[in-house]
């Protein structure tokens, strides 16, 4: 099995339905990704044609991707509650999950993030949020949120962003198999198809 | 089995892929798809934070769909040549589809038109490629050419186009079952499934 990047931003549902797709693949042993979490506001600010920090979706498609969401997570059986604020403000977590990088804990931690983002529909910018999660992982919860104020924290994050846009990213969730780029949780199967040898072309 | 509409747009890979899905479909006799051909132009200029008739992706996102393209063709055995000219000009294609639901020879003129677009690097806007088409499907090419040229025709399109919007359509290729709106080839299966009554929500 090839190395398996899962780049995620827990402002974006789609990367929340990836994440627990890949989360029960690895309780049920079938596949270990690294889970990588980066911002994509940073890399929509460049776009020529909308330099907006999110997606400005027009009324249409915004009533879509909300049943979409719906549907999508019904489907995979996973639990789904749009939040009363959408998207999620991502900075903070997405700081802990790269710092929770190097301890171990990033993967758990973002899983219960997620959760709290899309399925109960609790804000995640909120460090009275966050501390309980990180000391349920075992993690010292103030050395985390205080290391996360430094500059050090920030730039890892930022390193994670310049990273991601070197490899191509620019929506999430998207999965990197040896260099190969898939972009939307719609490309999961087609991805973990990759990974096990199944290359088309 | 419902309804099943299937929207698309002449210039959208993504629609080519599920035309020709589609197309087996049918000639396995699994499925009878309405095909309603409309333009996503006259849509896209109404969007707010982008008003450009096309989609303008920056240069990771195109580097990205060429190769997914690619991928997902190979996936589904279906022939694919990036067109020299892309995005096809779908106008006069669009209206010729849209004049041939009547007369019963729309889906086929549009299953050739795909293949003559993406698999054949075969402008579609030139009226010397369409006349055989339409012949060769039995129809007066030199009629439906001249039909396409007067207002009712154009207005049949513009029509179209208004129903569209009318069912919450943004894109193409689209999907309608029952007045439940699919966006996108890769929605395709969750469709088909939703027309055969597996409805999770």
């Amino acid at each position: 099995m090839s190395a398996f990047e899962f780049w995620h931003d827990f402002a974006s549902p789609y990367s929340y339905i990836a994440a627990m797709r890949l989360d029960r693949l690895a309780r049920d042993g079938g596949l270990r990704a690294e889970w990588r979490p980066f911002l994509l506001g940073p890399i929509f600010r460049k776009r020529r044609a909308d330099g907006q920090p999110f997606q400005d979706v027009g009324p249409a498609e915004r009533r879509y991707r909300t049943r979409d969401l719906e549907r999508l997570c019904a489907r995979h059986a996973i639990p789904w509650r749009l939040p009363d604020r959408y998207p999620p403000a991502s900075l903070l977590a997405a700081r802990l999950a790269e710092h929770g990088r190097v301890a171990g804990w990033s993967q758990a931690f973002s899983v219960a993030v997620y959760g709290l983002a899309f399925a109960g529909n609790t804000r995640i910018d909120d460090p009275a949020v966050l501390a309980p999660v990180l000391a349920g992982l075992g993690a010292d919860a103030g050395a985390a949120l205080a290391a996360c104020a430094e500059p050090p924290a920030k730039a890892a994050l930022a390193s994670a962003v310049a990273e991601a846009e070197g490899r191509g990213i620019f929506g999430a969730p998207s999965f990197v198999v040896d260099g190969e780029l898939f972009w939307g949780s719609d490309r999961l199967d087609h991805a973990l198809d990759w990974a096990q040898g199944n290359r088309p072309v």
